[in-house]
């Protein structure tokens, strides 16, 4: 990930059919998001393949990127440019020599030790939240913008925020440090994902951090 | 797998924690089987490598093999002899590249076609079945002794058969030509795995075929 453009992942809520995962993804990308991070949990295989080929063109397309969850052979498979590895996904150290040096190894973390650890591990990047409260994690408080300035500050390596940050939070957000933020329901969810995504992108493009 | 002698292979039936797990297998290695397939269906990335780490010592203290059911990525992490692809995991042909040339990648066929079809995309072995009635397949017509004398007779990787096969009908299955067997339950299931795998050893050991 470049240092010189906050990055926008957008991942998907694993509820959509491939026709219309594409027009999602399609319109993300359009938008300006420069990764799509493929998250379909406990899907099969063959289902979370068969998906990752169906949205690479428009991917490919807009110059963007595609992490899978979880799945590092269904990265290796599909020449994805990465795997994002969430908690009970193999380790980072074992995951990190199967992939090819070229392709990033994320992980989700949620502490300064788990940021420190994942950098030593072998990380490309992390993800780091609840930042706010979302849908996505009701009744866990948020760990606040503070808490993120403070893992930015800990690793090296690049930092996503992620959690309930909308185009309203989010200059707040970049104030950090951070080196982009990755969003779910503010770009899947919203009815116009293409339009969702390029309201962020501006943010981030026009930010003064 | 050798053509010298019928191989036994042993899959785990996936609802077994560590120490149980690892018992069982130990027995079944010790009892004859070459090759463990470590199946959890569903199960997440760490919990699988996590239990083929527990086991993974007894079965290369027998000079056994341990297969992995679906993960190749998991199969890469741990070593593993090789990977069992099911139908909804990658397709053959993506993940035989992925595999070291020497480990295998072997998967389950239900026909005549599916059998030349997986050799021709590179499979390493098959497993046909079910034979015989099982208690894992309720309801589905077993396939039969004859079908899977077609299906040994039309390609030329091993076939093993599998499904509901005994001490008592293991000889007929025998007589087809496969490479050996499959079992679940027969090994798993039963009260000394150690003797039930010995049994099973000692018929193919003493096969005329
Ligand atoms: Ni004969």
């Amino acid at each position: 990930m470049s240092e010189a453009r906050f990055q926008l992942h957008v991942i998907t809520d694993g509820k959509r059919h491939a026709n219309e995962l594409y027009e999602i993804v399609d319109g993300a990308v359009r938008g300006g998001a420069d990764v799509i991070q493929l998250r379909y949990k406990s899907a099969p295989a063959l289902d979370l393949y068969t998906l990752a080929q169906a949205i690479s063109p428009a991917i490919r397309e807009a110059g963007a990127g595609l992490l899978i969850n979880d799945r590092v052979d269904v990265a290796l498979a599909v020449q994805a440019q990465g795997v994002h590895l969430a908690a009970k996904s193999l380790p980072i150290a074992s995951a990190r020599p199967l992939m090819q040096p070229n392709q990033l190894v994320g992980c989700s973390v949620h502490s300064v030790e788990e940021a420190v650890e994942a950098e030593a591990k072998g990380a490309s990047y992390i993800t780091y939240g609840h930042i706010f409260a979302t849908n996505s994690k009701p009744g866990l408080p948020p760990r606040g913008v503070e808490s993120l300035r403070q893992v930015v500050e800990a690793v090296h390596i690049p930092v996503l925020a992620i959690g309930g940050i909308t185009k309203d939070n989010l200059e707040e957000v970049l104030s950090t440090g951070v080196a982009g933020i990755a969003v779910i329901g503010a770009v899947m969810a919203d009815e116009e994902p293409e339009r969702a995504a390029r309201q962020l992108r501006q943010v981030m493009d026009a930010s003064i951090h």
